[in-house]
């Protein structure tokens, strides 16, 4: 079986979220006892001011913290993914593309009209969220069952919003090790891109549900 | 095209094996301030031991420290990728199913005793290591360029020891965005797979190459 450039494309997206979305949960993680020992140092630097002995030592205190804080920040900028501007996408049109390349359907209302789906969203990012979704409903994942289920894409849209649901047909019971850390990222990472699109994501052990605001003027 | 369950199984092991090699990289660099910002706090807890403000300042300094080693720690736990046991493995029959996975082909010598490559190696972590170096090479990651190069595997042995070398055919002049950190962790997480199994690798722009010792008795 040849490697299909589009699945490889989105295989190196997926590393790439996972590995942007495991820094950033470490900066995040470790920001405030590392500002805890920022302040604390600098009160006390204030106070033995006029012992040298102290003064240097916790100079030297402070470019540790000061060496720490880079560390977690170069770490986030050298893995930035998905901070591309934020584009109109056919929100319906890119996760269909991706549900079909894995091997899934996508049901339509017979009324759809593509150009209602504007959302404004960073491509990269909303990619890779569709596949973590996949994953955490066991495609490709899922080491306990059979091959062969298919991922299954519904929308609708009203109020504002359009609502992208993944889910996967001929599974009955997934057994998801859910207590992987890598699952975790993939949850965490697929949750902030709807996030930063303005809309939110609703994960369950059956479905995945994007809700997306439409662009002004597209409803 | 179906999804390839085999295919599937290799990229979940290279993405739990970067997000791995990530934790652990963060880890070992931020270990040294870390311990420099404890060590400093200690000595300033005993040395203003009198004064009860001070002492409290610093122990919750110590706490902050404590935070932030155990979340570095914590990281690496929960990704754990590749620490089961070293078992003697048929390397290269290994490295061969693979590179034919992704479309390649493998260069045998016509005298092969597929007995005589057993190393000690960790299944998981030497699988992700090959597809690593196929990725380095540019399989799935080498945007510039068209697609359809192909992956060669040629091995020898002698010496106890033996050699496998991935190259990639048909593509003179790879464009690989080494700068990439996701790139960067492929090479650390090959390089210590090799490593862990007593071996070396050799990453060129052409080719990486894994020099194993074979397990005694089977030379």
């Amino acid at each position: 079986m040849p490697l299909d450039p589009e699945r490889e494309r989105l295989a190196d997206l997926e590393r790439r979220s996972l590995l942007a979305e495991q820094a950033r949960q470490q900066a995040h993680h470790l920001r405030t006892p590392l500002s805890v020992i920022k302040l604390i140092s600098e009160t006390l630097q204030l106070e033995l001011f006029d012992d040298r002995a102290y003064h240097e030592r916790l100079q030297r205190l402070l470019g540790a913290a000061s060496t720490l804080s880079n560390g977690l920040s170069d770490a986030v900028r050298s893995t930035r993914f998905g901070d591309g501007p934020q584009k109109r996408l056919d929100a319906l049109s890119v996760a269909a593309d991706v549900v079909r390349l894995y091997g899934g359907r996508v049901v339509a209302p017979a009324d759809t009209r593509s150009a209602a789906l504007g959302v404004e969203i960073e491509r990269d990012s909303f990619e890779a969220a569709v596949i973590h979704c996949l994953r955490l409903l066991g495609v490709g994942t899922d080491c306990g069952h059979p091959w062969g289920h298919r991922p299954v894409l519904e929308y609708r849209e009203g109020d504002g919003k359009v609502i992208l649901r993944l889910s996967v047909e001929g599974r009955p019971n997934p057994e998801i090790p859910s207590e992987r850390a890598d699952l975790k990222l993939m949850t965490l990472a697929a949750e902030r891109a709807a996030r930063d699109a303005g809309g939110t994501l609703t994960l369950t052990d059956e479905s995945a549900t994007f809700l997306l605001p439409l662009v002004a003027g597209s409803g």
